[in-house]
Order: C-alpha cells, then structure tokens, then sequence
C-alpha cells in the first residue's frame, strides 16, 4: 500500500476525507510554517541523540530537511500538502517511509500545532513589541515638542479644562507602556514548551523534554502534558491582550480621525496615509486612521471567537481552534503594522498649534480656575464658588458675550445673585484666571499639564522605555541563540 | 498624464498611498467581482439608453466588458487592478480615457460597494436557503422514520422525559424553519437597490435609477440615497441571522457530537466527514460537526465586527466596513456548505435504536407519569403525588435498584412515608406508568411525541417546507430574469 | 411533612440547596411577574374547562389568585417566594396542598418560564414599537422643516457633499423603519404559546393547548413541544434585533454629540437632557446620548451573553438562561426609553442652521459638481474632469483660498496643467457649481435631498408609519381582548 | 438659594435633569459605597494636612463622616443620595454649605470614581484570588487521591489516550495557576492612585497626591493625571482577566457536568449544589456547574461591553462606563464565589472510580502503545505500526470485538495486510500494551500522568501556591495598613 498520509481510505476509516473538511490544511497554518519546519528539525536532533532515531536515519531526515529549505520550505510544505503534517509528507516522498514514516515518533498533530503556535505567536508579540517601542517614543518626542501647546482637553465631547498636546501624547504613551507591560506578562506563559506532550500524556518512547524545549529557544517544558495541549486559556489571553491594545490604539486613532476634521481642523497627516474619492475630487481621507479601527474591532471579536471556540468539555474542541487561529494572528500582525504607521504618522504630524490654543480658551475650559480664584481670594467654599462661576457662564452665553470678552462685572453679578456680594476678584486675578496658558502652566501637580510636570514625566518614561527595549532585545537574542544551537546540533549530527 | 487611476499622486494629493492601506484592493473585495462586473455592465447600459453616455462610447464600452468575460473576469480584474474599481482601470487601458473615463459617470464607490455587497450576499442567502432546504427535508424524514425510535429527552444534562429521535428531528426542523423565515423577511430589506445614490445625494446627472435596478434584479431602489449608503444596519441584521442560524447547526452538531461518544453511542456519522490522528490509531473523530460548530462561533464573533466597525458618527467608519465584510461573507458561504454537509450526515446516520430505547427508561426518566398514574388513580393532588415519586426515586437509587427492577412495593412505602398511605396504583397501572415506550404513546397532545402527533406534523411541515422552495423558485427565477434582460439590453444597443 | 415548595430536603435530594444558587429566584424573574400571573389563571380556567380540576377547586384557586391581585401582585409573589411558582407557593399556603397543590397539573418550570418569556418581550416590543414611532414621527417632522437646511455630509470624516438636514432626518426614519419592520418580523416568532408543552413532551394529561394559547393572546400554539421548550434561537434573534435597533440610535446619538461639540456647533439639545460638572462650572454634558449609546453597548454584549447562554447540546444549558435573560429584558426596557428620549431630544432640538449652511461649501464639498459641469459643457470625459477638479482643489488649499474665494481662473490652470486646455467653465457656470444651496437643489433624482425629492419622501413615509400604527394597535387590541375573555373566563366559573 | 447638589436647576443650567438620566445614581455606584466613603475621609485628611482646609473645618467635616459610620455608611449615603457625591450632600445637609461645601476642593467626579473603581475592583480581586487559592488546594488534593484513578482522556469528543483524574486535575490546577498569574500582573497596573487627577489636570490647589495614595493603600499616583481619568484599558483588561478565568472555571464545570451524565456517570456531586424538577419527580440537576458556566457568559459579554464602552475619541465616553461597570463588578463577585462552589464540590465530589477505569480501556484508547510496542520490538517504522493498529481496530470494531477481547492474531492479520508479515509482538507484550493501566504507568516522563511524574508535580504545584497565598496576604495587609493609616490619621486632627 503507498502512502497517502496517515489518514488514507482503508485504514481506520473506509471512506477518504470529504475535500473540503479537511482538517490538516496547510491554509490554516498560515504563518506557522516556518514553526513547523524547526520543530520538525528540533525534534529530529532530540530522537537522534538519545538513539530513538539511528544516527543513520537522523541523518538522512535532518539532510533532507535542509535541502527543503534550499527548494524554499513554505513553497515545498504547500506543494507535498499535509499541513502540520507536511515535514512528514516530504520525508516519505523522499526518503520512503521506512525512514521518513520515523520523524513523528513520539510525536502528536498536539504538540505540533501547540509549538507552532507558541513560536508563531512569539514572533508577532516581538514585532508588535517593536512597533510600540517606536510608538512610545514618537509619543515622548511629541510630549516633548509640545509642552506648551495649549489645546481643550474634552468630557463628554465638550470643552473641560486646557491642557497640552504634550499632556496628551504622554498620557498616550503611557496607556501603550501598560500594553508593553501586558505583552511581557504574557511571555511569561507564551514562552513554554509542549514539545513531547504529544496528545496529553507525553509518551512511553523516552523522549527529552528539556532538549526539545533549549532547541525551540522556549524558557521551560510546560509542566503537565495534558494541560499543555488541551488547555486553552493562553490563546484566549493572547486575543484581549490583542483586544486591549487594538482599543487604545483606535483611541489614538479616533483623537486624530477627530481632529483631522474640517470643523477641529488641529492636525493633519501625511498624504501616503490617505485616500482620495472616485467622485468628490476634493477628498482627502485618513485611511490609515480608519484601518487601525478596523483591527481594534476585528481584535475585539477575536476574543468572542477564541473564548467561544473552547466551550465545552475538555478535549471536545479541537478543530474550533484551528479554525479561528487565522483571524487571532493575523490580528496580531495587524496590530504591529498599524502601532507601526502610527509611530510614522505622529512623527510627520501637522500640527496646527494656533487653532489648538484658540480653542483652548474659547468655550470656558480655564473656569475652573475662576472658581479656585474666589476660594483662594475670598475663603468662599468651594462649592458655592462653582456654582457662581457656573451662573456666570450662563449668564454669558445667554447674552452672546465670548469667554474673551467676558468680564469682571458679570461674574460680580453672578456671584451677587448666588451670595449676596461681588465675587472679591481683583481684574488682574480675574484675567489671570481666565488665561487658558497660565491655567497650564499653574498645573506643576505630579503628573500635571505643565511643562515641569512634563518634564519630570520624560525622565521616568524614557528610562522605562530603555528597560523595556532591552528586554525585547534579551528575548530576541534567546530567540536567536536557540536557533544557532540548532543548526550548530543539526552540523554536528551530520558531521 | 498617463492614466493610474484616480488617487494618482500629483492630482488632489501629493504622495502615492502606502501600499499596505491601499483601499481598493481587490483581495477585499472576494466574491463581489461578479457583482461588480454586472453593475459596470448595467450602468454602461442605463448610461447610453438615457444619452449620458453617446451610443458610439455605449457601445465601446459593453463590447468591451464582453471581451473580458471571454478572458475571465475575475483574472482580468484582479490583474488590471483596482479593486471595485477595475471595470474603469481596465476600460481605461483598453479604451483610453477619453472612452474608459466615462464609465463612472454618476456613480461613486459608494453604490459601487453597496451594489455589489447586496448582490453579492443575495446570492449567498440564496445558496444557504437551498441548503437549509435540504436539511429541513432530511430531517422530516428523519422524523418519520424514527417517529417510534424512544430515546431520553434531557435537561440539566440529566434524563428528564422518554422522547423519539423523531419528535427531536421535528424540533430541529422547526427550527431552520426559523431561520428560513428570518432570511425571508431579510429579503425584503436587501433586495432593494443603491445604485444611482453615488456617495450620499445621488446625482445631478439624470440617471434612471429604475432602470439599473430592474436591470440587476432588484425589487426597488432604495428611497433615500443618504441612506442607501451611509446606514448598515442591513450588515448587522445580516450578520445576526447567520449569527442565529449558526448556533442552531452548532446545537444539532453538538447533539450528534455527544451522542457520538462512546459513553453515548447512540449515533455513529459516515467516515467521510471524520478524521482520524496522526498518534492515536484508532480515532475516528467527527470533524465535520467540529467544523459546524467553528462557523458558529465565526458568526457570534462576526456580529461583533460587523457592528463595532460601524460605531461612530453618520460617514466616519467606511474602510472598517470593508475591512470586515469578508468575515460576514464567509461566514455566509460556509453556513450554506455546513448546512449542507448536515444534511447528508442526517441522511446517513446510523442510528443504534436499541441503546436509545434502552437508554430511554433506564435511569427514571418516565416517572413523571408515576406520578400522573397516581393523580389520576386516586385524585390525590399533583404536587404530593409528585412527591410521593421522588422520594421512590431516592429510595430505589440509594438502594442501588433500577427502573427495570423497581417494585410497587417500594411506591407504596415511599406513599405511606409523604401520605401515610400506599399508592393506590395496581400493578399493572404502574408497570405502565414505567413503560417508557407508552411514556412516548400516551403524548398525543398537538406537538406531542407520539406517532400520532408527529404525523400531524409532518403535515404541517410539509407543506411549510414546499412553500420555502417554491418561494426560493421565484427569487432565483427574478435573479435569473434580469440577468437575461442585461444581456438583452447589450445586444439590443450593440446591434 | 409540612410543604416546603417542590425541592424540599428528604425528597429527592437529601440536603437544602446553597442559598446563593437558588434557582428559583424570584428577582431573576424581574419584570415578568405579571404574565406568570396571567399563565396561572389561564392554567386555573383551562384545567377546570376541561375537567382536570373539579368546578370546586377551580374556583377555589381563581378566587384566591383574585384575591392576590387585591393584594398586589407583585408583593405578595415576592413575599411568598418560589419565583415562577409563587403562585403554586400563594395557594397552598392559602387553600392547603390539598387545592393548591392541584395548580401545577401538567405544567412545568419550562412553559412556565418560556409562556413568561415571551408575554414579557411581547410587552417590550409593544413599548418599543410605539417609541420608535413617535421618533419616526418626530423625524418626519424634522425633514420636513429642514428640507433645505444644507449642511456638509460626511464620509471618512471628512466633508462630502453638501446635504440637507431633512435628508438626514429622512435617512435615520429609513433605518428606524427598517427597525419596526424587524420587529413586526419577529413577532410572528415570538406570539407563539409555550403553553401546555410542559417540559418538553407537553402531558398525559387531556390539557387544551388552544385554549390556554387563546387565553393568553397568542396567535397559535408552538407545533412541537419540544421545541416549544428547548429550542432558543427566538431569545438570539430578539438580543440581535434589539443590538441593531440600539446601534441606529448610537448612531443618531454620536451624530448629535458630534454635532454639540463647540467645534460643529450645528444643534444644541434641552438642559433636561443635559448634566454638569462638579468641578468645571461650565459645563453643560449631553448626559441623554451617552445614554443611548451606554444601551447600545450593552444591547451588543447582550447578543454574546444570549447566544454563549445556548451553546452546548439540547437540553443542557437551563439555568445559563435564566441568568443573562434580565440583561434582554433590561436592553428591550431601555430601548424604549431612549428612543422616546430621542424623539423628545429631537422635536426641541435647536438646530443652528446658519453655521450648517456656511460649513457646506467651506471646504470644496461643492466640487463633485463642479466636475460635473465641465463634463456637460465640453463632454470631456468624467475621470479627467475629475482629475482637474482635483488638482484645483489642492492648487487653492496649498495657496489658502477657501472655495468662496476660488476663482474660475485657477480652475482654468488646474484645467490645463491636466488637459492642455482650460476648463471651458463660464463664469456663471463655475459659480453655480460653486453653490452649496444649488448642489443640493438640482438633486431631484429619487431619494435624493432636493425638497422636491424630499416631499415625496415624507408622503411614502407617512403612509408606512401610519401602517406601521395601525399593525401595532391592532396587536394592542388582541392582547387586551385576550386579557378581557380571560376575566370573563374566571367570571364564568366563579358564577 | 439653598443646596441642591451642584446641578440645581437656574444655575449652569435652566431645568432640572429628567429623571431617568440623573447620571449620579447612587444605584449604579453599587459595591463602591466603602471606597467613595474611605476617600472622602483620606482627601478630608490631606485637605487639613496641608492646610487648604482648616483644622476647625477639617475636624467638623471628619467628625461628621465618622458620625455617618455609626449610622451606617451605605444606608445613609442612599438616604441622601448623590451617588458618589453622597459625603458632599451629607456634610452640606448636616454642616451647611459652609463647611461641607469644601469637602471637594481640588477633586472631581473623575478622581472620585476612578478611586473608587480601583478600591472596588481591589476588594473584587483579593476575594477572587483566595477562592481560587482554595481551588487550587481543592485540585492538588484531588491529584495527589487520585494519581492512580485511571480514565479515558478525550480529544474530539472520542477516548484519545488513558490517564487519570489526578492529571485532570493537575491540569485545571495549572490553568488557576495562570489565573492567579494574570491577577497578579493585573495588580500592578490595578493598585495605583488616581486621587488629586481631578478630572484630567490635577489642580490648581496645592494637593499632596502621595499622601492620599498612602492613605488609600495605593502603591503610587499614577503618572499623568490625564491618563488616570480618561485611559481605560485597566478595566478593558480586568474584563478580560475575568473572561479568561471564567472560561476555565466553565471548563472545570463542563467537564463535571459531563461525567454526571447517566451515561458517564463518572462523578456525583452533593446535593446542595444539585435542584429539582416542580414536574420531573426523580431530577437531581446540577444547578451550580450550571450557574458556573453562566458567569462565564457574562463574563465574555462583559468584555464586549467594556470595551464597546470607550470607543470614541478621548473624553468622549463618560456615562457609557458608569453604565456598564455594574457588569464588570458582579462578575468580579460572581467569579469569586463560583471559584469557591467549585472548590467546596471537587473536596466532596463523589469518584466512580470504577466505571472509569472500565472505560479507560474500553474503546480501544491505550492502542498507541500497541504502535510504539511494534516499533520497539522489530523497529519497524513509526507510520507503518501505525497504520498497522488502526486497521487492526478497525477490523476488530467491524467484528464486534471490544479490546479486552482483541486478539494478537487480529493484530497480526492488520500486521500483514499492511507490511505483507506479522506483528512481531509477543502474547506478553500485546497484553502490556493493551492494558490501560500500564500505559498510565509508563509515562513518567516529565508532566505525564504517571503516579511519579505527579509527584514531581505536586512538589512544585504546593511552592507556587505557598507563594501566591504569601503575595495575597501581603496585599490584604498594605491594604489594612492603610485602613489603619488612615484612622489614625483622622484620630491625629481630631485630637
């Protein structure tokens, strides 16, 4: 009988797989094939040198595994068919089955796809890692640059207080520091081994867990065999670390989108991050902004698929994963082009400072600051401070009259008819107080608007950002050590 | 200026769009390119018939548009590229602009994408419809079939009441019939036109908005052409339904999934539609009730991309759109192919009618006409005759007896325990009330699961069933219609 | 033994449940204490009917379930305890176990829990349907008044083409019709009656389906029983009605938000829908849309609460229902609210339209048909012309001319660096098309913003809202003719 | 004018808010009553400490407060109402404006509630993190008395391979453990201090926001004041910490819920965790997986309805998430004591040890070992032994032949049908490889389910569980010394 994978018509089953159920598809490895084709290789090395595999044989997988990647690994996987399967599919055609049909010793579709999944998984959080580390640091540049440019900060879509743009691309920065810090807690899970789980209880063959694991460049074997297969809570944390992140950078996304409008018109991006229209000849949309939505949104129903593709009992779904994975990686490359052309974008940005500080003081934002006057001025409590002011404000807009020529005398008279007697201002504490900059520049609180403040927030964010791309370089050079050890065990198994 | 689309740079903006954002790709675009070709041909033809277009261009144009079908669409388009927007790019390259830059005239990608999205879904319901056809007539048989086959009807889990395979496959028919009906009444919202509302206000160049929708097949265009583009609450409606459908096909596959256990083993699938693994020799596993299940959860998820891409103001989200449309197409595709595949499996199945039957009365499931036995021997009231029966229950499974050797004797102790006095039943009354086969006899209430009350249904169903095919007859026969008239109408100005 | 409701300890089971998982939990029964109050008396009327209670204890019970409703309904089912089956609790406490313990007869927690069910939603669709048809109402209206009150449309954010607001008013009634259509779909799913199919087989007992069915105003009795209670997919597909209804008033909301911004400044909404701050006097918070849009929220999350509910095989998932129906019913409570807000919100709303107008041709959204006209004047093609209005548009903002500065003269250059020649605009020409008002009255194609078209709008309009009324007062009157026989039903056996 | 709370009709605003929308809820503020009232008293402290109120003002306000402790905190605040405001309209009722008016000097709605949040999301987590501790106890326990309990392990819904409850629940602790993991990591985002961000600036006022943080028990102020009141990602990932724990915690509950079936029948757990039936007299359900398995659907909607919660640009959703947090709070709780049902279950869960050996075996699971045996004994290639065993069983399951039946000569007919000669296995061989038992036995390999590997297991399982009781207690006690901190504090001024 040739071979015809292992599930051929007259085995186990009589009838051949129906086309379009096939289960091991190499279009639903999609990135994952270059996993594959190492842990094919890891494995080999494994069997060889604790002799499950004869040196002869191991020899003759490990060399042919090599000449694969000369023809192009993906290319060769794609065309033997086989899927997770097709370093098993090659080898037979090459080397017959009587050598070829041994690679899989010990060995489960389990922990094939499990390793594959961890590595490739691992190679999208170093990329988006990556891409966030240029990110944070467009974002401290911006900070930096504009420390004083006074804008509104928004509640509820209306004008609350000034603040900067630096207050603003800080506190951007440090929503994407929370997402660094995320992705590091979760290599702590990502990074471990199922090799030599195979299906969830290892194997009788003695096969070494811990070789395996070194040549893969994980940290450590996972410690129980069914849990490294067939628990599945590791994707599910993958998906809403994923969904976060997509979350803040549409955040970003919608401030910009916003303000790109015509009616806020504060900033403007690059032309190679628009589209035009095929029938309005004036348009010029922001794209890229609405692309990086677009992944926040798949990210989000990338948990609901992957949490619900694991309802049930343990062991009953199987193939609800692999039919879901796609969407959950392509996220994650997404996220990482995106946190990419943001970083790009804000580094080109227009901003329009002017406009930004006009409307800082145009709609009463700096208010507040008339309310702390008067308690300052004349020991008046608070809250009925507030509620001058806000009478004031009424009063104003009632009458036409704009936050710059508003006077004196209406808050008197607001302050009369809320306690009986003008609000004890002086003119100069009034225009002081109505100045939406110097609003800014009293902010020197901890974490404040203010350029101190914000300076003092440089310093702890540029060293945490070091520490953080030192850590991402540590992982890749473990990454990369573990490969050389591989192919450095590989030279001397054939030697 | 040589032609290179209409973003090219130099015009409106000064720098090419970055290729990853570029927004007219074709490979968003799938399985509308038929769509879009029907639209580019209909236009063509709405265009010259009203003199926008001279017949001489008319002409140039839908021979044109001919000539590609003789070379493929779907690779020409793709080829020339452009996206929805290839009809143009490849006109332009054949015609020149002078001829090919006229296509476009009063249209925008606006109806452009809902043209084709429309269309490109009515074809999917239409196809998933037929299929959900197929398994509503596999399961009515079933139902006839097995209208005496008594199995255990569950809840919590745990046996609740003695059914028939064949009231189950009556429910699960009812069901798609549901489903059925929602697609009907979606039909009436998406069958309707946007073609000539261009990107929001339609034109000020006189198209015939009538005339390209009767030539597309639509029943109206849509009244408002603000609407007709900018709302999606059609998507949504159309995600839910699939949403809905799916997670009726994943409960009829998690039944046959359970009862395919070993420890159930009531069902066994063709091995056609199973797998086998690559360790473990003896697995057959039924991969294609997994595979039902994934769309399900693909579906859930896609209710959440469909309407997370949407949130925003009236025009802000468009690339989120189109960024998730393939979600909510495949997902339509792969209802339809599921669907199908469940029937075939219904119209396989084995089915162990003894471990069923045997099942059926094995751990107490009949005892609710114990309970009613005594009722109606004795007129004591429901409640403490329901009482008297669990605690013969508990007594019996305490003592380790089953059903089949529960005695009278043990009733009347556990009567005289809640009541002070035994049963009442004789025993042949009780024997009956412990027939699980005349558990199933006795329902011959309306939707009941005797034979009787099944074939009542089977009626109704019928009929309900003939009427669905024969409104999807119609349907396809308008689809097919318009589509002879298009070509009608480029023969009649061709000539 | 005293009786201590259905699941007393030394019953079947040996031990009292935990207190926290009682499961039959009166608050999860929220707001449908009245229809479990409506199924006992129907029950009551139809086992006396047909003799399965005596005339004695029929009355009995009826008298005591009237005596309840003097009482308060309500109170004294919370006060008794036992959730659904309070009224049982009610009764036996009142008449003994003796009478009342006859109530339940052939009845079960499952058509007790589903007839509540669907009598509740049927109650939330009702309210729904009349708020939407006040909005539908006060949209009408709004179209009407604004019929040529031009502002910018948008798409990508960015200014399209100049609209009006009655075109926009005229598009979300569309969506909001669309809406009451759904509804009106679902309602033929969801008047079913549950009645009778006990928990999944319906009863030995001789019970009356159609009776009870009548009694309680559905249209017919649900054909199979099992079905009637184990099949779920009407409580997805409400959950998903409810997510698509709620994402169209997001929408109206986030446009009404973005529109109250100090930097739109087009409409202004009632301080009684507005909050303030308690530390920036002067804000005033649009609190009513962020509402609206907290509904829409959670009415998604609602979709993935009820659909995750179901998953598992039939029978499996009960009381995962019983906790995440009160989010339904809290979405479809809400749902009514809000659109009611909205209708109110938009009947007062202050609409600035002099600043709308001004924005409409401020930033070259004018321009589609300033292509336009070049094509009518010299018959060039339409992608060219295109492509000179394009490059006019960038020529005039990277010299800072606004349109109502541009001038024919640079259309002219832009025209000849594209075409070699100028545009062949005249300058009465160039300066309609430069028009913002006359863009919008030359859009007399149907569905588009022109009065014209808007006026046969608002005619198709009121004729389906008026339908739309008519079908839910009818339904109104069924119901109340239902709750009329039954009260006349229990007059008669009282008598 | 008299206190109104400080959005009084005829100040910023003309009319009383509707009262549906009041956005300060006290109803929606639920557990957070404890935080608000420790907040009100640490910012009083500071307030006083640094002089920007009075010690005169400072001690009436305190003293005030600490009357309300003796009232009743929770009772009172609702009695006043207010919501989070409820300590300001409390002091102002009881102190006058005058003096209650100052509690809220430089602090907003913003810092309130994000304080206030974080405290209760705090309290939510420690109780969570302890019932899972105690699962995890329960779990290592259930290991170390069962790491001989053989049973079949599933995957597809099929028998895979032998192991043991003890490796079962090896693996549900490992995946608590990664809970844990995850909680912890939350913390450090999670324990950080809002207070003095007002509501994105800080203030003007000379706050100490270090103070408030220590007295508060909060490991730092958060960075940038604008992050601490307007990023929301730190609930985004609590949602989804909470929906990953939930979908293990349902896993663990399908897992049981399946083995409780009749026709598993491998587990029974205590009836106070179990209900009836008001009509199925012999129904013993087991509500609490169920009631389980619903939190975990909350729990996955609860992250769609976060995160849907924040789209929109910065500032722009505010009631959205006081709308929604209710969700995230009860699920927080839900978890907590569904952790602990589960616990107190598995401690008392009755094992039917026997029927699950007895299946272990029963449907051909331990026939890897028959592969690996063949390749050990003749060193035949993996692939072939393979497909050797699996036509074996398929003859054999065609036969009618169970496995304790299957003989060596059905083997070695597969042998040769395959490979053209005999199996190569001894009747001794054969048997070993056959016994269920043995193949449990025989992986000792690291993480497999032999009594020695679990061993190995336990010893490492014990220490990390030592660790995580060790950090939890740590917490609680920077938490109660901040309790206490603060009291004396108070106790300080008052003095």
């Amino acid at each position: 009988m040739s071979y015809q994978g292992f599930r051929g018509a007259g085995i186990r089953l009589k009838e051949e797989q129906v086309e379009h159920l096939q289960s091991h598809r190499t279009e639903l490895l999609g990135d994952s094939l270059p996993a594959i084709h190492a842990f094919d290789k890891a494995h080999a090395v494994m069997l060889t040198e604790v002799g499950l595999l004869s040196r002869e044989h191991g020899q003759a997988i490990l060399r042919a595994l090599r000449t694969m990647e000369e023809r192009g690994v993906a290319e060769t996987r794609i065309e033997v068919g086989g899927g997770m399967h097709s370093g098993e599919h090659y080898l037979v055609s090459e080397l017959g089955t009587e050598i070829g049909g041994r690679v899989h010793i010990g060995r489960s579709s389990g922990d094939l796809i499990e390793v594959a999944r961890r590595m490739t998984v691992r190679s999208h959080v170093m990329t988006l890692l990556d891409s966030l580390h240029r990110l944070r640091g467009a974002l401290i540049e911006l900070a930096a640059k504009h420390d004083l440019s006074v804008m509104p900060g928004y509640t509820h879509g209306q004008h609350a207080q000034p603040t900067t743009l630096g207050h603003w691309a800080a506190m951007m920065e440090r929503s994407f520091a929370r997402d660094c810090a995320r992705l590091e807690s979760l290599w702590q899970r990502l990074n471990l081994s199922p090799a030599g789980a195979a299906i969830m209880t290892g194997s009788d063959f003695a096969l070494d867990r811990s070789r395996t694991c070194e040549l893969l460049g994980f940290d450590a074997p996972l410690q129980n065999t069914m849990d490294a297969i067939l628990s599945h809570d590791l994707e599910m944390e993958i998906s809403a670390v994923y969904a976060v992140c997509g979350a803040t950078l549409a955040r970003i996304a919608d401030d910009l989108f916003l303000w790109s409008t015509t009616e806020f018109a504060f900033v403007d991006i690059p032309d190679r991050f628009c589209g035009t229209s095929s029938i309005m000849p004036q348009k010029k949309n922001p794209d890229a902004l609405e692309d990086v939505k677009s992944v926040a949104g798949r990210a989000l129903a990338g948990v609901v698929s992957t949490v619900t593709a694991e309802r049930g009992p343990t062991g009953f779904p199987i193939l609800e994963r692999r039919n879901t994975q796609d969407t959950l990686w392509a996220v994650g490359r997404d996220l990482g082009t995106k946190a990419g052309d943001l970083a790009e974008i804000l580094s080109e940005l227009t901003v329009f400072e002017d406009r930004m500080r006009r409307a800082a003081g145009s709609r009463w934002a700096q208010v507040t600051d008339v309310a702390s006057a008067i308690v300052n001025a004349t020991n008046l409590d608070w809250r009925t401070s507030h509620q001058v002011v806000g009478l004031f404000v009424r009063l104003n807009e009632e009458a036409g009259v704009t936050p710059e020529n508003a006077t004196l005398g209406s808050l008197d008279e607001a302050a009369t008819q809320v306690t009986g007697r003008p609000s004890g201002l002086s003119p100069d504490s009034f225009a002081d107080a109505m100045d939406a900059v110097a609003f800014v520049k009293r902010r020197t609180i901890y974490g404040g608007p203010s350029p101190e403040a914000l300076a003092v927030y440089r310093g702890e964010a540029e060293a945490e950002l070091t520490a953080g791309r030192e850590w991402l370089a540590a992982k890749r050079e473990q990454v990369a050590a573990a490969e050389a050890a591989l192919e450095r065990a590989i030279d001397a198994l054939l030697s």
